[in-house]
């Protein structure tokens, strides 16, 4: 039996065990020094706090100083911290990492370098180990319409997993499929990688149109429905101008996991308080206040920076993008209403 | 000030009248045999009895036996009756339609000729002219995310215009533009005319994973979203394989008018039923008794026709269509969950 082990005791790593159990594999989960209260729940068997499911028994938990115990042997490391963490966890478990036959990823976030310049994790992951000398295996990147506590409990998923290496990734894709969870496989790990956190942006504009029809008791439907077609030719264009495939935005990991972070969670929850009419300083603190990171609100900024540094992309070709920035900056504070609007509808010049 | 005649005085028909009004077309609005009722509540300015909203008072009303006044010198004339009443009203508008510039087309579905071969309403109409020795003018599909209450109100709309002739769409679409009803332009007529009818088809099975959810108690949002990016697959290749561009489909007319109809709309709805359990021949005739036309239903069984028909795809290619015809099929009454689940998730062997 193969051996893999997740290092991020969080919602995602936690929900995947279950799939990676029911298809065979021998799972380890190691927490960070974050996640010791997870653990504990992991191990008592009582629901995750952040899925509410219970992680299958089979699995093998480690604590934060465990790492080198939890990843003797792996045949596969998967990452599945928060972006912000990738760096720190990469170098903790680099020479193990090396010796895997891959490393998958479902951690998701734009990542700048010491100069500033914007990465995709990928990327980031392998110039962090390029400056250690050592080489990455290859990378699995692994996203799609996956919401963590339904997939935690067994519920029909579909996700994708992408590497360059595209036999690789059909090869893990068949060998971890379940009726359950069912993997397509990719070559296109840049354009898998960009759809994931510009989704989070797009959610929440959104978030803002159901907001605006909770607000003012009529539905804008027609205002979400042309802002999910931007958002989907956005994410195409931007992963293009990266070398991606344009189709990559009109599958499971753009269309798919748009339209299921617009059904729910917390970058479309942000929206909505927008749209309401919230300050998006306060309703920001609010979330906060709750522990509801909006991963959203930082990929916002970091992609702005991705485009500015594009050399075949400017901000004129992601109105939605600069509108959603637009709105949540407290230099401009643009009218939700309004910047939707003027970003979502084809532009023309009116002959009114 | 150019004159346009709308044909059908129902929701869509009627909706149109306020961005056409905006734009400064000078407005007509013929109402079928069927359509008394809505006349009545437009003259009186009373809401429309389907929308909801007041009809602007600059359109003029003609009644079922005044369709010549109605069409005389008109520069525009739009088709807007139910699909099923399109070769009727074409016959008998066909000379006035002949001499107009235009025909614009916001009737939608599939419309089997006397051979019983599916065509797509513009083929059906240019033939039932062809049949008379009329050449019709170029015909403007209108679609995309609209729902026509919303259009009614003023809400913002993004809309497609597409016509063989590319440059005569963009000529419309720049003519009738406001800044609440803004029209993209495209010359693939047989994308746009795929999407509309089987859109519908699409959100029964979306309704279906929302009914699950409703029933169980537990969200299946990873299966809706899954089965939306199938669904924009299937609507990409079937249209392709008529001869349309692949990404119409990714577009507003695919990805946009799909997200729409699967928030609200009769068809959802009987998708909900369906996935709550309910027989599907019970659950149709109960809308029908609370007078809800399910469009999706019928499209169901030409569309199956239709792929039936082609030399190029066959069923294996649209199995979430096929999953729908046969969930709804009493011969077959397959399980909603499991039909949806096998055709929306990434098929594969399992390995379990």
């Amino acid at each position: 039996m193969a051996t893999i082990t997740i290092l991020g005791a969080g919602a995602m790593g936690s929900a995947l065990c279950k799939p990676l159990v029911d298809s065979g594999w021998n799972v380890r989960l190691w927490g960070t020094w974050l996640d010791d209260h997870l653990i504990d729940a992991i191990e008592e068997q009582r629901p995750h706090p952040r899925t509410g499911a219970i992680v299958p028994a089979a699995v093998t938990t480690f604590r934060s100083d465990e790492i080198e115990t939890a990843l003797a042997g792996s045949d596969v490391i998967v990452m599945s911290v928060a972006s912000v963490g990738v760096p720190r966890v990469t170098e903790l478990a680099l020479t193990n990492i090396a010796k895997a036959k891959a490393l998958w990823l479902t951690s998701k976030g734009f990542c700048p370098n010491d100069e500033g310049v914007i990465q995709l994790l990928p990327d980031a992951i392998r110039s962090i180990a390029a400056k250690k000398g050592i080489e990455v295996p290859p990378i699995v990147a692994i996203a799609g319409p996956v919401k963590a506590n339904e997939c935690a409990e067994g519920m029909p998923t579909a996700t994708i997993f992408a590497c360059r290496d595209g036999a690789l990734a059909e090869e893990f894709a068949a060998r971890t499929s379940t009726p359950l969870y069912s993997i397509a496989s990719s070559d296109d790990e840049v354009g898998v990688e960009v759809c994931a956190p510009m989704k989070n942006v797009y959610a929440i504009a959104l978030g803002i149109a159901d907001g605006l029809g909770e607000a003012t008791g009529i539905p804008h439907h027609n205002l979400k429905a042309a802002a999910f077609a931007q958002a989907v030719k956005e994410m195409s264009l931007l992963g293009h101008s990266l070398g991606a495939k344009a189709e990559t935005a009109f599958g499971l990991a753009g269309v798919g996991d748009l339209e299921v972070t617009g059904l729910s969670g917390r970058n479309k929850v942000y929206g909505v308080r927008l749209g309401k009419g919230e300050n998006p300083q306060e309703a920001l603190a609010e979330m906060e206040r709750l522990e509801q990171t909006v991963e959203g609100v930082p990929a916002v900024g970091l992609a702005l920076t991705l485009v500015e540094q594009s050399d075949v992309l400017t901000l004129e070709d992601m109105p939605l993008l600069r509108a959603v920035a637009g709105i949540i900056d407290p230099q401009e504070l643009l009218d939700p209403l309004t910047a939707i609007q003027e970003a979502a509808l084809p532009r023309r010049i009116s002959n009114c």
